[in-house]
Formats: C-alpha cells, sequence, structure tokens
C-alpha cells in the first residue's frame, strides 16, 4: 500500500499542494485499509495521519496501514489541526465530491490560514490501473457471481417475484462468501425491465416476462458487477431479437477493449452497431463504467468519455435495449484489460435463458 | 404529504429564506415520494420542483407527488436554473450535511446573485413526529424484526460463522417483506463483541462466547434496529452480569422515557443506574437516536444532546457494556413515545437466550 501513497505523493507534487485530505470512505480503505465508516486521513509530503473517532479504536489499530493513527472523541478536524503541520499559506487538497459542505466549513474554521483546492477525481485516478492482488480480489469477485447465478437460475420460474429472486441472490452470495453486496440487486421483470434501475418488487413472473438481474459481489472491498437477461416461457419476439443484438454488442465491445483505448471509443463500438440495427433509441446509457472498491469507479466509457482505458483497468461492458412499456434487455461483463488486450472476469453464458 | 411541505415552508419562514434545496434522498422521499438515488427538490413560498434525470423518468412519473417533475439528461442545476424563479439577492437555504462541496460549487455558478444559507437538521426536524401512516409503517418493521428473531434463533449455535448468521438474518428478514436492510447487520461474537460496531467475519461461535446481533428492516422506507446478544454455552461470570444489568437498564430507560423529555435526561437515567451498578467506563455510546426513514436521526440521546423528545417521535433505546477482550452485551428496542408515555415497537424477550 505504501506505493499507493507514493503515487499520491507524485500526484499532490503535480497539483501543488503541500496536503491531501482523504475523506472518502473507499479512498480511506484503499490507501490506509482502513474499513469502518468514520475517518479521515492526511498526508503531507513526509508526513500521514488517520483520524478516527473512539468506536473505531480497536478496529483502527488492528487495520491501518501507512499512518500515525489518532483517536479522539468527536472532532476529527481538531485533532488533524493539534498536529500542526501545515504552515501558513500552504495548500491543502482535498475531494470535493467526497467532502460535504458541513465539512468543509469545518474544515475551514479549523484550518484559517489555509488555502484550499478543490479537486476532482484525485484518488479515483491513481486507482485505475490494480494491482495483482487487486487483481486477483475482482477475479474472485466475478468468479462469485458467475458461481451465484448457476445457484439460483433453478430458483426462477413464473409465480416467483421479484424480491425473492433478490433474496437468492443475496443469502447465496453471502453463503459463498461476499463481504456484502456491490449494491442492492436489481430484479426487473416484464413491462419493468424497461427501466434501467428498476428496484425489485413483488411481482411474481408471468410468461412472457423477460427479467433484468443486475447484481454484484464483494472480495476483500472489491466489487463484481454483472447482468443477465432471461425469458419466462414464450416472449415478444421483438425482445429475443433485441437479446441477440445485445449479445452481438457485448461481444463485439469485449473484442475491442484494449490499453490506450477512450472511453468514448469502446461506447462508440456498441452504439454505431446498435444504430445498423435498427435501435438508434433504444441504447440509453453509458457503455460500463471502471470497477474498484466503489463499483461505480473510473474509466468511465460513455458518449462523452475521454477517459483513457489503461492496462490493469477492471471495466464493466453492459450495452443494453429498453422499450418503454413492453420490456428490456442488458448483459453485463467485467473485463480486465491486460497489456495485449482483456480477459473476461465473468465467463458466464450470454445465450438468452428462457425458463418455464 | 402536501402537509410536510407546509411545514418546510412554515420554516422557511422562521429561518427567513425564500426557497429550500432538498439533496438528501431521505428528504426527496419523505417530501415527494421519490425513492431513486439522484434528484433534487426546490421549494418556494408557492412552488415545488422536482428534477432528475432520464434515467428515473418513468420512476419519477409514477412516485412523485407534490412537485412539477423536471426530467434531464444531465444538469440537474441547469433545469431548475432555467425556471428562474429566484429573483436576484433571494435567500436561498440548502443541506449542509448533505451537500458535498462540489454540488456546492455548480450550485454558486448557476445562481450567481442569490445568497445561499447552510442549515442543519432543517428537514430531520420537521421529520420527527410521525404521522399515523409513518407509524404504522414503523410498527410493522418493528414486528418483521421480531419475527425475524424467531426463525434465526434455531439457527444460531457453536461453529456457525458470523457471517452465516448475518445471510440468515437478510435472508429471512427479505422473505417476509423488507424492502432492504436497515444496514449492514452487525454480529460481533466472543472478544469481537466487545466492539460496538463489529462488521460479521468468518470467526465461528465457540462455547463461553457472547454474540451480540444488531440489524433492521425496512417497511415503506421506514426502518427498525434491534439488538439481542446471546451466551453460547458456559460464558464468563462477568458477562452474565453485565446483561443482567443491561435488561434493567433497557426496562428503566422504557419506563422513564416520556414526551417532552431532552435526550440528555434520558440517557443520565441509564448511565447513573450503570454507574450505580460499578459500570462507569463500560457505557461508552449514547443511548439511542431518532428512527425513520433514515436509521439514524432524530433526536438524539447522549450526554450532550438537547434534542427534545416530543411525542409521536419513534427512538432507539440502547444500553450496551463493553469489556475489551472479554467481550460486550447490548440490548435495543424501538420505542414510540406517545402523548402519555411510551410503547414498545419491538416486543421481544430481553432475556439472556442460551444455545448451545
Amino acid at each position: 500500500m505504501q506505493d499507493r501513497i507514493d503515487r499520491v505523493r507524485a500526484q499532490m507534487r503535480k497539483t501543488d499542494v503541500a496536503a491531501f485530505l482523504v475523506s472518502s470512505s473507499y479512498h480511506l480503505r484503499y490507501l490506509f485499509g482502513f474499513t469502518g465508516s468514520n475517518g479521515l486521513g492526511l498526508i503531507t509530503s513526509d508526513l500521514c495521519f488517520f483520524v478516527t473517532d473512539w468506536r473505531y479504536r480497536d478496529q483502527a489499530q488492528e487495520e491501518v496501514r501507512n499512518a500515525e493513527i489518532l483517536i479522539v472523541r468527536r472532532d476529527l478536524l481538531a485533532a488533524l489541526k493539534e498536529k500542526n503541520i501545515l504552515p501558513e499559506g500552504s495548500r491543502l487538497g482535498f475531494e470535493a465530491q467526497h467532502l460535504s459542505f458541513r465539512l468543509f466549513s469545518q474544515l475551514q474554521k479549523n484550518f484559517e490560514k489555509i488555502k484550499f483546492v478543490a479537486t476532482e477525481h484525485f484518488i479515483e485516478k491513481i486507482a485505475i490501473p490494480k494491482s495483482p492482488g487487486e487483481i486477483a480480489s475482482l477475479r474472485q469477485a466475478g468468479a462469485m457471481a458467475c458461481a451465484v447465478w448457476d445457484l439460483i437460475l433453478p430458483c426462477i420460474h413464473r409465480g416467483v417475484s421479484e424480491s425473492d429472486i433478490a433474496a437468492e441472490i443475496i443469502y447465496r452470495s453471502r453463503k459463498l462468501g461476499s463481504e456484502i453486496e456491490a449494491f442492492d440487486p436489481i430484479v426487473a421483470s416484464g413491462p419493468r425491465s424497461a427501466l434501467p434501475h428498476g428496484r425489485s418488487t413483488n411481482r411474481r413472473l408471468q410468461s412472457g416476462d423477460f427479467v433484468v438481474i443486475d447484481y454484484g459481489c464483494v472480495v476483500e472491498g472489491y466489487a463484481s458487477d454483472v447482468t443477465r437477461t432471461i425469458a419466462v416461457g414464450e416472449p415478444p419476439a421483438k425482445l429475443v431479437a433485441a437479446h441477440a443484438a445485445v449479445k452481438a454488442a457485448c461481444q463485439l465491445a469485449c473484442e475491442a477493449a484494449r490499453p490506450g483505448m477512450e472511453g468514448i471509443k469502446l461506447d462508440e463500438v456498441v452504439r454505431k452497431f446498435f444504430e445498423s440495427r435498427g435501435f438508434k433509441d433504444e441504447f440509453n446509457h453509458s457503455l460500463g463504467h471502471g470497477l474498484g472498491l466503489d463499483v461505480h469507479s473510473l474509466p468511465r466509457l460513455g458518449p462523452e468519455s475521454k477517459d483513457i482505458i489503461p492496462a490493469n483497468a477492471v471495466i464493466t461492458i453492459e450495452p443494453g435495449l429498453y422499450f418503454p412499456e413492453l420490456g428490456g434487455v442488458r448483459l453485463e461483463d467485467d473485463v480486465l484489460v491486460t497489456a495485449t488486450g482483456n480477459e473476461v472476469l465473468t465467463p458466464m453464458s450470454r445465450e438468452l435463458f428462457v425458463v418455464e
């Protein structure tokens, strides 16, 4: 983990900040190993502090690496201030997206003569290329999601509710060792499958339904994120055709993904393919996103993304087609981009599963 | 729900703000009924807008009440700006705790000649007294947690892992209709039970363990939050004595809780009782917290809380005693404070459960 701190310091020099405040819980885990819910990290050119409250005293002693640990009753910022390591006029970088306005105000009060530098994706960018250890966890999380699929498939049939399927996904994931859900499973059936973000409801599967099932496991904090679409009985021909197109799109994107590519370019491969098949308006979200401790991270793969996909990035590839009131199809795999091409971390069949 | 908007407007007049921006997802659900993950609400003295992105178009149409719905491709703030309803110099209240610095900066750019007023607990305070409908959901969430307990108790014995117990809790909760977990279940056994916030691990229960189990169900967005402590085989006498004290403390607090009381006063009842029993330093967290859409809300019950507990508030009462390296005990119930006293919404036995 020390090399991560080194990369933060290199980034600090480029940004001309004397110190950097880490507030995102994902980044506190990434840089210091802390898995609790309340903490802050402060990195300077030669020092590192991690501060949390007394509830996490034992946990911090056990988990935290790379930093001097400070335990306080309440006020984390006051504890950092007491260390008195920021000379007047210093530039202090912080995570604009991961700091509340409230905490920012407290920061201003505690550090009066400091210049605050709002940063975007400061740690996210550093975290894109994954180490062999991170890749091992991501691979394991992907394999776990595949194993869960094999276990839940027999539970899916007419009459079962979306919520029942979600319960089975979570139960099987946990029993296989998933630390937590990467996100609450999406199970959207029938007309609801046209909603890209449909939460599971009490709706029961009926003949003719398409069912979009999207979930992920977590290993050592690292997430997988997979989607498959199932047909119940005799589904509409239009959706069956859409499934074939989405499957082909997935295949195309997996063939195209390679290091050095811009996110927009990979998205374009799929968007153009769908247009050639007559689906101009039905693919109305991005192709995918980076995967790491946070299930939605960098690089973004979408029609506006200039993000470069480097070697050792792990991304999702998730084309989908949605037809309001009829239904939708999405397939999603996790892909490790390697020096020479890529490797699918979720090797599950992309055929249309039909159940009764 | 219209009366909630009326209460916001009354609060706006007191705070002298012409408009209020709602950014917390809990508050967007509370005021507008929206259950998605991306949205903003803007309330003025006579208008209400709710804006979200196209992914939630259908969902917003179905769910959102009390507001004109705006659907945008990306920039939620730009859509609100276009409505042009804030005259120069207007005071705009916002939720300091629930707005990132990044979104605040965008707010400043979009609304140049507006005066921003950071507020604390603006909606939280309004949401403390619960309506009959909210109480019905909270009562149901409490009853569900009790039903889950009866189902998981037979699964708890020597050799079972903490994670297995967590998996059973979630599975049973979902099958009984819980929408999601109120929080990831805490299952902390043996020496780990001394950690108030111990996540479940692969540790297997051994004879002599105390096991702290803390979880909650969700009904219509409203959470329950219960804790019971189990003994495996022959536990240390010190922990058995601690359990008796915690049980008595729970009883005392439930007898004392009544409308109009300050949070600090109820906390004091328990803290003094523990001191009288020789436990001065072992109760090292607050007595409890308000319960609602957010599982940790107002009023706070702790040694520094001046919050008043009004009639129709729902609170947790969760005394605990912790002995580093030995183990801990916590019991937690959800309590509706009524006009005349209170009602326990989680009527489960507080006896020490002993399993083999």
